[in-house]
């Protein structure tokens, strides 16, 4: 039993996990609501989401508390997940900028199903409503229990997953046995 | 404004989620820890991974209540999350098979750090100390605080992360532009 810190220090460990994140593959999704305060859409790009029981159907999403976003989310009580394909990049991009805020609902790819904005052409539009919330640190969970799902791909191919890696964007292949 | 319904029933809906989880790129950890019960190393293969805040640094592992792991994580109150490599593949299936729950931890390939698991070859081992838990549905959520970190690389090649896409193994590639 060996009992070695690779951490010595704060600043160490924050690096260290940072640098970690970065290898770590994510999906890449936008979180999507309608403001009731402003009766506006509103979203963020995410990829700290993961499914957490198909008993019920529930999905979490990390967001972080500072981010205007968050606030629409938590007054609306509902989020939409869209799970992005490689033709969406150009989304990510206005959605990681608030200079462009005004801008990210203004294409006309946008449906809406009760007020909430979703992407028809994204892998799948996930449809939540808040259940649980929990505030660790920088960052508020949002844990939702499932009430509709749409996926692409039933009129034609299935968009192909985009993933996150190294800062940047990734495609996945299948791994050669 | 369209209200269109996609899912009617509660079994298309639970369809629709998974058809859709098995489209979503995620990373492959195993989650390990030491049993205080037995002194013996536990843990399972899991995708449902996402770090939580950078302040404090924080990762969220959620884990069907009903696996063994489960109740070895919780006496510990301390985890690894170990993020694969794509040459780590023959772990997942050593994790993913209860019958060879006695394997799991033979190969010499195991470190161990104050007796918790971790595999000096994976991408990066994330050691955690529980601070909330929360149930829901079959699931329970682990998050935990870090307080250390080990990646891989130092002296040598950094591995290449392990996918999980299709219910199958990926690889990342860098999106061509």
């Amino acid at each position: 039993m060996s009992e070695t810190r690779f951490a010595d220090t704060a600043a160490e460990l924050s690096n260290g996990l940072k640098s970690a994140m970065r290898r770590m593959p994510g999906a890449v999704a936008l979180i999507t609501t309608r403001d009731p305060a402003t009766d506006q859409p509103a979203g963020l790009a995410a990829s700290a989401v993961i499914p957490v029981s198909m008993e019920p159907p529930s999905m979490l999403v990390a967001i972080n508390r500072a981010s205007s976003a968050h606030s629409a989310i938590e007054r609306a009580q509902r989020y939409c997940v869209n799970l992005l394909g490689t033709t969406h990049t150009a989304f990510v991009s206005l959605f990681s900028n608030s200079a462009m805020r005004e801008q990210r609902f203004a294409s006309d790819e946008w449906r809406y199903q009760d007020g909430i904005p979703y992407l028809p052409s994204a892998c799948s539009s996930i449809f939540c409503e808040i259940r649980t919330t929990l505030v660790h640190g920088t960052h508020e969970l949002f844990i939702g229990d499932v009430y509709d799902v749409r996926s692409a791909g039933g009129d034609g191919e299935p968009a192909d997953p985009l993933g996150w890696l190294e800062g940047t964007f990734a495609q996945l292949g299948r791994l050669p046995i």
